[in-house]
């Protein structure tokens, strides 16, 4: 490929409105073209790129005996409502009418077209276990899309659905997924990805995890043990609390608080710490807009996925308004007023068996000391819903040892159990006559976001440098001086032998200064450069230097090509 | 890939509900599944053998400099209102809107979206030409999809985008496609496809051409002169009349035509011919339902195409209802009561100058005879609004030797000009400094219906015949009598081998007759079967036949491997 060809145009300045690096670079080397909100074009860099992320993950998928086959992009509600999720999932899923006026849906994930596709294959026990995957185009109508490639509307996935038997087979099966992925994550450069217990989410099933890539920028927080092997997604890792119940426990007092406004100046004000407060954090019900008050120790914060997980249904943070019956800023547990039960109450843990606690008045500018939750309110419920924070207890080795780092998640894979199998009726016959719902387990990757997040922690400040395995050529070959008709030639000579030798070369050979020729190259990242300028020529040799500059070295041109075509294999 | 791991049933029985043969083969054999009307899910075998389609298209427009990028799916209304398709097209378009209430369309072809990518890329003349492709999933809401993959709502398309700077140049590249699209053709296994002159349609431009597998079940018909090099699609075909006016020209009679409602009985009744009828047909307009009264020559048909690009919209076939001011059924060309030109009153070139015609009374029960167009009518246009019949006369040769065939649309390119370029205000700076608007032509194929069109023109009863090109395994190997040791451990071993020799082989070890296993053969169409029996260990042999029965030989167990290699190489 000649470079002058390349459709795309480069960019030496950063674009302003990009947060993060490889989003910056991809647009700065003309890999993508902004479309609308979350959706983009690719140029051809980006496309030989992902291709070769695909093949790969394609390989690792046939080895563990998946079978590619493909699921419609569009598909017809009925089938979405067969497993209940046209109703349960939110306004991610794109719903749209065609000329006939049946509703239909876009693809974010595909486990009823799975179950669809299997259902009548799977009848017997014998069938079992199998895999299916696609790699494919999906929408998912992300409500705030950001980053570039990390967080689209569409995008390309390949998710893969396994049917089995037994939970045993499932736990195998999960394994080997699990160690395909590590395989993956290894041959497109980021062998470092660490995987993490999550939350399963929208997908239902109780076992799964995310392979996450730590880097500052990435939208995941995730709670990593120092001391043992934990790791966990923030939103799905479990705070350990040791309470502090003070030996006396001082009576109930409502005080006034003029103007006071946050837990900082109130325990200013009344001379105590943030761990001796009751917080109230309210929410709403997406479904009745019916308020959720959270109660929880002052020094944490709410997980909301906790508590959706909790209370399965979706919520939003709450706006108190007048004649709701709360008294925003004051609410407290203690007197709470709740007729009919018509706030939905609920404890951390945090606050179990805690006393002289601050609490809220439920009366504007007044708060109650010395409450004792145990003492002053009936038989509460104690619930996980605060975030671990920095310095937590880890759940596993129990030792102060939780860190908080931040990382894109790059892949999942979750234990579905029955539920799509049960919903949509797809059984088989056991080897005693009985019939059986079979086990599922699901396994995706979001290839744009995997080219991403590798651009991500491979770059300098010139541009990508990607790895030989997913590099969108192998080869840059620069002739500086292509009006050096000696200059010329040689170029040409060895662009023709190492592209007749399978080599992918992308080739430039303007008549533009080394400078511009060399910024160019930074951009488009491709891992090993050569080098043909009158000087090399008049020491008749060419030069070779690695993108991340640990190569330089000067070859004779009678032996380049050779050499060239070795040290591309090495870099492999 | 063993075959009893092979995901997908397989049936003896042809399913009641298919037309054609490739509907039905990929439907017994495991190739897809139906999932909504034009929507499909496709099996392991089905997605190889598009791979494999995919792969032979990539290299050829690769050949022909095209660079692979990648358009979204969904896009934005707004990209599709620049160009005007968002209000002009049907409701083939999908249109929904996402959960901000901005509307976006499912691409269904992709020019508004090539233009976006390259209108800043292409502002200077030495950028051209230049062409881009993608192959990716399309949506396009049919009215009436059939004949399985041969027209669906969803499907894989290959679609390539050309941008020039000259007539000339365009006209060079488009040849160049073309040939490209017939070494295409050619290589899945369909050498025999032609190309006909076609009509733009809705994509606009002058010049496109559609390459057609002629076959009976195709959905298009073709007119083709047997004399010389004319082929055209129904469509778009010239029709040619030579008018015959008789000497003397008889006066106009109104005549009581009771119960005469088919032109055949009118021409019974009145002892004439169909070609001295003036025949009425009539339709109405999508916008505003409006009338269209097109006159032509009673043995003659409309062309709804040329109707539809001389008004420049859209039409349907009329329902003459009460009160509408015209009498159903004697509608004639005479006495034609027309205020205020509320129809829209056409003459099909057949009846130029003609004479002594019965045409219809614009009175129940009635007709008139000797109407003489050029003396009754004033002033009439005429314009070619007819179907070419068999026999008809080749607007080429002028010969009296056309005829209809019937064909699968495969493949289509277009010379669009500057219809996107200039309403989407791309422009590129000449050598001389003047500003123009690019040309374009655009380049299409599915990819699924290709598959299609190939296992309609390559099958037998018991399945398709795949061409080794594009077939999902190179070689089917049987182990009849798999519980005999000697046969399991021979055809294991050679298993083994020739898919380390990379030859790609699935392989059928079931101990189920054989029987089964060659009618599970038929149906997957592997072109090369080898046959691993206990007869044939005893003769120290194994069998090779070929799908299409033009093979059937038997190799010495010692050297089979390496003839088998051979003969699969030979075979391409």
């Amino acid at each position: 490929m000649k470079l002058d060809k390349l459709i795309g145009d480069r960019h030496k300045e950063r674009p302003a409105d990009c947060a993060i690096d490889s989003h910056a670079l991809m647009l700065r080397g003309g890999y993508m073209k902004y479309v609308a909100n979350g959706i983009f074009s690719s140029y051809m860099p980006l496309k030989r790129i992902t291709r070769k992320i695909e093949q790969i993950i394609r390989e690792e998928m046939d080895k563990i005996d998946g079978q590619e086959i493909m699921f419609p992009v569009v598909m017809p509600a009925a089938l979405w409502e067969e497993s209940g999720r046209y109703e349960s999932v939110g306004n991610e899923l794109v719903r749209f009418f065609d000329r006939n006026k049946n509703p239909h849906v876009l693809g974010m994930t595909h486990e009823e077209a799975a179950v669809q596709l299997v259902r009548e294959y799977g009848q017997s026990y014998i069938k079992y276990p199998f895999m299916i995957y696609q790699i494919q185009t999906k929408f998912r109508d992300e409500a705030r899309p950001r980053g570039g490639l990390i967080r689209v509307r569409e995008f390309t996935m390949k998710d893969a659905y396994s049917f089995h038997t037994s939970q045993e087979d499932l736990d195998n099966y999960y394994e080997k997924c699990f160690k395909a992925y590590e395989k993956i994550f290894a041959r497109v450069g980021i062998p470092d990805v660490i995987s993490v217990a999550a939350d399963s989410g929208m997908m239902g099933g109780d076992i799964s995890h995310e392979f996450m890539l730590l880097t500052p920028v990435g939208e995941d927080s995730i709670a990593i043990c120092g001391n043992c092997s934990y790791r966990a997604n923030l939103e799905a890792a479990e705070n350990i609390i040791e309470n502090i119940r003070d030996d006396i426990s001082e009576p109930l007092s409502l005080v006034h608080t003029p103007g006071i406004t946050t837990i900082e100046d109130l325990c200013g004000f009344l001379k105590t710490e943030k761990e001796k407060t009751c917080k109230a954090v309210v929410y709403q019900k997406n479904a009745d807009n019916s308020y959720i008050i959270l109660f929880i120790r002052g020094d944490l914060e709410a997980n909301e996925t906790k508590l959706t997980n909790y209370l399965k249904c979706d919520i939003y943070p709450a706006a108190v308004i007048e004649h709701s019956g709360l008294c925003a800023g004051y609410i407290g547990a203690y007197n709470l007023d709740n007729p009919n039960d018509k706030f939905t109450v609920l404890f951390d843990k945090s606050l179990e068996g805690t006393n002289n606690l601050v609490c809220g008045g439920n009366k504007t500018e007044y708060h109650y000391t010395g409450f004792d939750i145990s003492r002053d309110i009936d038989n509460p419920e104690y619930h996980d819903f605060a975030k671990v924070i920095n310095g937590g207890i880890c759940p596993k080795c129990k030792k102060n040892t939780i860190s908080i780092s931040r990382g894109i998640e790059v892949g999942n894979i979750f234990q579905l159990g029955k539920k799509y199998t049960e919903t949509m009726k797809m059984q088989y016959v056991d080897s005693d006559g009985q019939s059986n719902y079979p086990i599922m387990g699901c396994y995706g990757i979001g290839v744009g976001r995997l080219a991403a997040s590798v651009c991500e922690t491979h770059n300098d400040a010139n541009g990508p440098i990607w790895p030989m395995a997913i590099a969108p050529w192998q080869v840059h070959l620069c002739a500086v001086r292509s009006d050096d008709e000696q200059v010329k030639n040689t170029a040409d000579n060895l662009y023709n032998e190492l592209t007749q030798n399978g080599i992918e070369v992308i080739y430039d050979d303007r008549n533009v200064s080394a400078g511009v020729m060399f910024s160019d190259a930074d951009l488009i990242g491709v891992p090993l450069r050569v080098i043909i300028s009158p000087r090399n020529i008049k020491e008749n040799c060419c030069e070779i230097t690695s993108r991340d500059k640990s190569l330089s070295l000067k070859y004779q041109l009678e032996s380049c090509k050779e050499k060239i075509i070795e040290t591309v294999k090495n870099m492999f």
